[in-house]
């Protein structure tokens, strides 16, 4: 095993360094975001640093890169209160990456990707018809990170989309039974395999 | 597919609903985080909601729940500034599950699940010695999410700890051989299988 130091680190290209950086926290939650803005033209990213923050109320988190990288998803946010947030499956996943070029403002990754923009009556933002689990969100706070212009976004959920056949006897999810994806680093695609679920751990066992 | 309202969602349970929050968020980046108290007491704790927050400077995010849920990460890392985030493998994930049980302070969860701490020469924090992949970080920030009582916890990366073999020439380190695992829920441990590393996207590529 290697040590490896920050200052070794900073000595990089930054495309090494993004790489090694963006892999070593782990397997993540990639998802589509959909938005809409005021005139009406809709965006879709992918985003893959999501969290979950808390079940009741029910509130979701994720990164939002700087600005002005990763401007249009951001302002729609601002300006609606509204998103939506689409899992990704193994059939779709090639179409949710190509949302990660720099497509200028107005134009939508929906017609770009093919993926197809799916309104509910009752919910601003546009999900993803294709995506197999999928909820809308209403803005509850924008707080940016100083430290690196980035911005953690929290939401909260108020109607999901899924089949509920997914869904265990304990409200469980099985995400894997939709096909929903990880990624790691900024382009890897991993398929997942259940090894299982664990009790809830008690002091008492060793 | 059936439409859930956050309205249908407060009628269940707690558990249930719990559950079912707890997986919609998709695959998350388990690990186990490492800290010690100024008496030198080292705690071992799960954590899943880890985020890339930037590769320069080199940040990592997690939230740390409500303070009487999970008191003892928290305060040794406003005590010390230093904590350590050590990946989880196919043959530790049931004893870094039982590190959620309830102990009481000053009862140390490596003792509790035998797993090994590592203490560094130069790193106050202990490591998890059976892990792989691992990091140590200096707290920069601990943002108070007020909608729950949760904190996002900001730290940058210092020193990192893994086996050169599973780093591509691009810097995108291959977890999956180190056996590194998601989680689902609170309490579904996957292995994962590699589908593919997309190429950069551009706008030409439809």
């Amino acid at each position: 095993m290697e040590k490896i130091s920050i200052d070794q680190i900073k000595t990089w290209d930054r495309f090494y360094r993004g790489n090694f950086i963006n892999s070593l926290s782990g397997f993540k939650s990639v998802s589509l975001i959909g938005t809409i803005n005021a005139e009406g033209i809709p965006n879709l990213a992918i985003f893959s640093n999501i969290v979950h923050l808390g079940a009741d109320p029910a509130l979701i988190g994720f990164v939002n890169r700087p600005i002005e990288a990763a401007p249009h998803t951001l302002a729609n946010i601002q300006e609606t209160k509204s998103f939506t947030i689409n899992h990704i499956h193994t059939t779709i996943y090639q179409q949710a990456h190509q949302t990660s070029a720099k497509y200028p403002a107005g134009c939508s990754e929906f017609e770009k990707t093919g993926l197809t923009p799916y309104f509910h009556p009752t919910i601003l933002s546009p999900f993803v018809e294709e995506s197999k689990i999928k909820y809308a969100l209403s803005l509850e706070e924008i707080i940016p990170i100083k430290q690196n212009s980035t911005f953690f976004v929290i939401g909260a959920i108020h109607t999901v989309f899924l089949d509920k056949s997914i869904v265990d006897e304990d409200g469980f999810i099985y995400i894997d039974r939709a096909n929903s994806l990880t990624s790691l680093g900024l382009d890897g695609y991993y398929k997942t395999e259940k090894i299982e679920r664990l009790p809830y751990a008690k002091t008492n066992r060793n």
